[in-house]
């Protein structure tokens, strides 16, 4: 079995922004030469997420706009403890904070639309996505 | 390490629509003949999901209507290309494009409820959906 | 490629509950001696999840509001067949019965505030959640 893991760092200058990382996940698949098997992408963060949909620009403000709606922004009991980003974790749990990819014959396999996004929830920070592929 | 791959193909004679799918998966883990390992199962397409959870009426119905008040068929920024879809790029983001199910002793090992579902929200046109097992 | 599987009970005195099981899970993975891999872990029941974010009770109880906020208690049809747990059902989907944890170095690989738990949403009785490391 082979295996590589790789670690991406993303600086939004917004606090919510949806960024397309499928060239950055499909070059670390192509680093590890593993031709059959997954790759897992994560944010490290719990207040981000990595969904797969549409690179439409309006579908991701309708995405924006629909977590806003239903995990808005609000005054948590999390913010006793200083933070101001409850909103920012629930949003991570509705789209989930990770994805898992296949891959066939040394390339991700993915539909016609898919592709891969980093969905940060709480940005103006660094904060890290783990890519690790495994397969043979 | 071992693998196999295979495509199912649906085409769903309404929009929305729940296919119970846990005999498919079942019949590639048979195939792959992987005793221990994970099977990858997800739809190729951005506006369908997967779920594992109970096959009674009932409750599909009341998911339906859940998916349906919680990201309701509307007038989005999407269908500004021409589409009616953004509803159901919403419906998979809530359950998902995808699931992993265990492997042991060479069978799905699930739960005595749990049951994998082709959650279609865009129907009556061929969609593809990804098995991809590993293990040995 | 090497594989363990382990397989935990809980059964909480709530009907909701939000256990922290990411030392079960490490445990886990030194058992099973996987320097590179993944650990996959799952409710093996449909009215509970698996989710990863943070330790914090406050944050943990916005949670639980939340949840029965877009998934509320409530008259389903799937109570026709005598249950009464539609909304845990829901729940589950809500959060998702499953996550991958990546492990790098023979340990899990999470950022800082990375913790698993085991959301419970119709308890008082034995449920299980499986754990099963696969890698090298």
């Amino acid at each position: 079995m082979k295996s590589l893991t790789r670690y991406k760092t993303f600086n939004t200058p917004r606090k919510r922004d949806y960024i397309n990382i499928t060239r950055e996940v499909r070059e670390v698949v192509k680093e590890s030469a593993v031709k059959e098997g997954l790759a897992f992408v994560s944010a490290m963060h719990i207040t981000a997420g990595i969904y797969v949909n549409d690179a439409e620009s309006g579908l991701i403000q309708d995405i924006d706009e629909w977590l806003e709606k239903l995990a808005p922004y609000a005054n948590y009991r999390h913010h006793r403890t200083g933070e101001t980003n409850g909103d920012a974790h629930l949003k991570s749990l509705l789209v989930h904070n990770q994805t898992i990819l296949p891959i066939t014959n040394g390339d991700l396999d993915l539909g016609p639309w898919q592709q891969v996004y980093y969905a940060e929830f709480d940005g103006c920070r660094p904060k890290r996505v783990i890519i690790k592929v495994i397969g043979e």
